[in-house]
């Protein structure tokens, strides 16, 4: 395969729903990378992602914080990144309406 | 490492310069991903990219044309992505000034 293909990550916003949306855009063997739009959208209270994959997410357009579980707390704006180094737990603990993300999901080394 | 280390891509955009800024914001053994900034810049006449490794680029701010072998080109304003596969021969045609690129090089599953 050698032919480009292309999109926006700004195209396409589903209508506000019940759960957040998740589209994929590419992945390969070695990484996933998806499209998430968020309305006002958070992790229930309690839940925490704990993945065995590195991830990298980017904030393109809205507002989100991000919770740990040492307490700690990231509030992200368009152009804001985080890395969420595999075993990382955290969660969105709320997100603005129309809040796109962009997440790069590695492959961790070790797995 | 469980702890999240975190950036902003509108941050610290260096002066406009003779080449464009490639700054590393993750890497692992799978995925590379870098913030490239360019201020009107454009491959040399002639030279093409050509990549053992697949290339996802998302533009952040500005604007860009990419160009391929074939003729084609791909202009791009913020928002959009485009998937630059193994062996994709392309180049950047031109950018505006503060033009600010997402990149992630992933490993390509045959390499």
């Amino acid at each position: 395969m050698t032919s480009p293909t292309h999109g926006s990550l700004l195209a396409d916003l589903p209508a506000p729903g019940a759960d957040e949306d998740f589209r994929p855009l590419f992945a390969n063997g070695a990484v996933r990378i998806e499209r998430i739009v968020s309305h006002h959208h958070a992790s229930p209270p309690g839940f925490w992602y704990e993945q065995t994959d590195d991830e990298w997410v980017m904030l393109v357009s809205g507002a989100a914080t991000l919770a740990f579980d040492d307490g700690r707390e990231l509030p992200l704006a368009p152009g804001d990144w985080a890395l969420l180094p595999a075993g990382c737990r955290h969660r969105v603990a709320q997100t603005a309406a129309a809040t796109v993300w962009l997440a790069v999901h590695a492959r961790h080394p070790d797995t």
